[in-house]
């Protein structure tokens, strides 16, 4: 489009360079075979060079802070400006993609190099991140880079093991940083007037609407719950269909109404059964018990707080007309976290500008953006990849996208910090 | 009933005594917690000797066969008279109950006492066999005991390990027995008129029935089958529902389906889903795989196998609309075993005269008589259990309903030797 600040030439090659540093980051992994790199390991260290490196290159400022997170800062017009805070993630999930997480940081990163190439400086700073810990996959909890940040790590997060009995506070030790000195990484709520993430969408929406580019306008909350069914078990041959109290026939029963009746409720919510086990589970007995899972997730906490309840509504009365028992246990609970508006609005006309239209869409995975929109604004850019295939070898993005993306953070960038 | 053979007062002394013996057999396990008593086992042994001392308290000769059943016969009239077969087995599942199997050896030998007692001959001699290996428990393979009567030992049978990988032969030798006389157990089809079991249901239909006694009418065939769904596995939070190919809901129709039709198509037809795996079984992952297993059983071949095909083509629909795959793997299939008509009959009136009123139930379970109907008629006779419980420590039956069944079999046993 004629109006983008980076034109298609610049994109192109900016996307090319983006590409080559996804090559490059997926290099540093634990294992040859495939990508895994973990909070505090020796990966994270290497990663967080290599970023340092491509951030000073841009003309940044770079230090790591407190929680092993690697900054770079752009300085404004004035020394003392407010920034804008751009970043997403650098560790990954085991076997992981090479985009999740790391296009989001890169491309901030050109972002900035578009400024530095031109000489150009912005009434705002431009601060980046590349997380420490965004996945969790070391030590089971997650957002430990950006809750470094917002000064919101709980006090037993230090004495959490990992899967070898290593705690936070040893590997933060082994890595140079000092589990004293966390709150070193938190930063003032004045110091950013705004949070932007780009990331791959992990989802087929984009790809279905044959659209390289999508604003977010919620990252969904999430509910998750242990249930289970308790019937009777009995003799595959001898019980007749009519007197069997069967626990697999009474969640096949509320699956089926899973299915139907959360779209009906609303086209954003998604309701998933992920495992399920039958007791005593033999091919000759009728099981009399099922343990099964229930993931519901949507943009707007209410509407899902209203699905949760019907669901589990209509599995006591299958339970109760069956003659069986039902229960439902709650673990897990995030809500919803809302995208700005005045951001939203910004993105939207970035996407515009690139690609003709936007769209926008919830984020059913969870981000950084979660945890910085405690204290700060966020605003979230969608790439399509390829199937919405995501925490996988196959995980995919066309240059042509990351190009358009690209062009979309420049403009948007430029809007928001040059204010 | 006035007409009995056995009266009430002997029933009710006789049904003590097999309760008693009931109780005393359960004693003979591998382990003193529960009940556990396996082909070729030390207990197996024991449990052949109190049988043998009890048969021939009864006036019967006794001896152990060649695969180690043991086996007592009560003459007739004249010496080389043809028998009329009674039995069931001795082995019991693992934590088992105490009448599954043993109730219709120990109400063989009350019928033989009953004759002993009095002094009567009957034109046809009685035989009792207390099968060594019905359920299959110690080497995976069933009737084993029954099949030695037969003559029908695969010659496999022989090399087949335990889990402890001792050999059937091997298991064979160390309690004295000799695995190249295998065929010294076979009875030439002429040694026999007809085989009678009595066994508890192993279900609720005579319960519900509020009736002690019933007639068999066929033993169920059985067909067993390994499924496979194959979707798309997914982020539980970013695929859309109307954009899922998941595994587990695409089950979960079939299985409503399967609940559905099968009593429809008739209500002596029973199908079960007993096992279900997910993969990869994620609380927040889209199923995209669903391995299942069905099993379905009734009187009738040709009945089953018209369920099935029409089973099998719904889960194909289902695959196809949904975007799956199908695929469904047979493997073991054994056909419906019909009860001798004239048997049917003589039961019928035997327990029409003991409690007014007969009913006629096909066998959900499979028994010893599966085998013997490959060389002669067979009959069974059902005692209600509680509940239906069985192959479980809480498998009951009622006193008075031994007591009825005893009167039963002294009526159908001199019917049928009576000729």
């Amino acid at each position: 489009m004629s109006d983008c600040l980076m034109n298609a030439p610049m994109a192109a090659a900016a996307a090319d360079r983006v590409m080559a540093r996804c090559d490059a980051l997926a290099e540093i992994s634990e294992t040859p075979q495939y990508l895994t790199r973990v909070y505090l390991s020796p990966e994270h260290l290497r990663a967080n060079a290599l970023v340092a490196k491509w951030m000073q290159a841009a003309g940044m400022q770079v230090w790591q802070d407190g929680v092993g997170n690697i900054c770079g800062r752009y300085e404004g017009q004035r020394p003392d400006a407010k920034a804008l805070l751009l970043g997403s993630h650098l560790d990954t999930v085991r076997n992981a993609g090479r985009y999740d997480g790391m296009l989001g940081v890169l491309a901030a990163i050109e972002a900035v190099q578009f400024l530095h190439d031109r000489g150009e400086r912005l009434p705002l700073a431009i601060e980046i991140i590349g997380f420490a810990d965004e996945e969790g996959t070391r030590f089971g909890i997650t957002l430990l880079g950006s809750r470094g940040l917002t000064g919101t790590w709980p006090e037993s997060w230090v004495t959490h093991p990992d899967g070898n009995s290593i705690t936070v506070a040893q590997a933060m030790k082994d890595c140079g940083l000092n589990a004293g000195r966390i709150w070193q990484a938190a930063r003032d709520v004045e110091d950013f007037v705004a949070y932007l993430e780009l990331h791959i969408e992990q989802g087929p929406v984009l790809e279905q609407e044959q659209l390289a580019l999508g604003v977010v306008t919620a990252i969904n909350g999430a509910r998750r719950l242990n249930c289970r069914f308790v019937g009777e078990a009995g003799h595959a041959g001898t019980v007749p269909m009519s007197h069997r109290k069967d626990a697999l026939a009474a969640a096949a029963e509320w699956m089926m109404f899973i299915e139907r009746r959360t779209p009906q409720h609303d086209p954003q919510l998604v309701a998933t059964v992920g495992t399920l086990q039958c007791q005593p589970g033999a091919v000759n007995v009728i099981p009399g018990e099922v343990a099964l899972t229930l993931d519901v997730r949507g943009p707007q906490d209410q509407a899902l707080g209203e699905l949760l309840s019907e669901l589990l509504s209509h599995a006591e009365a299958i339970a109760q007309r069956r003659g069986l028992s039902f229960s439902a246990d709650e673990y897990y609970q995030i809500p919803a976290t809302r995208c700005d508006e005045a951001l939203q609005s910004a993105l939207t006309r970035a996407v515009t500008a690139v690609q003709g239209r936007s769209l926008s869409l919830p984020s059913g995975a969870g981000h950084d953006a979660i945890a910085i929109a405690e204290r700060w604004p966020v605003g979230m850019l969608f790439v399509r990849c390829d199937r919405g295939i995501s925490h996988h070898p196959a995980e995919s993005v066309a240059v042509a996208d990351v190009a358009k993306a690209l062009q979309a953070w420049v403009q948007v960038v430029s809007e928001v910090a040059g204010k």
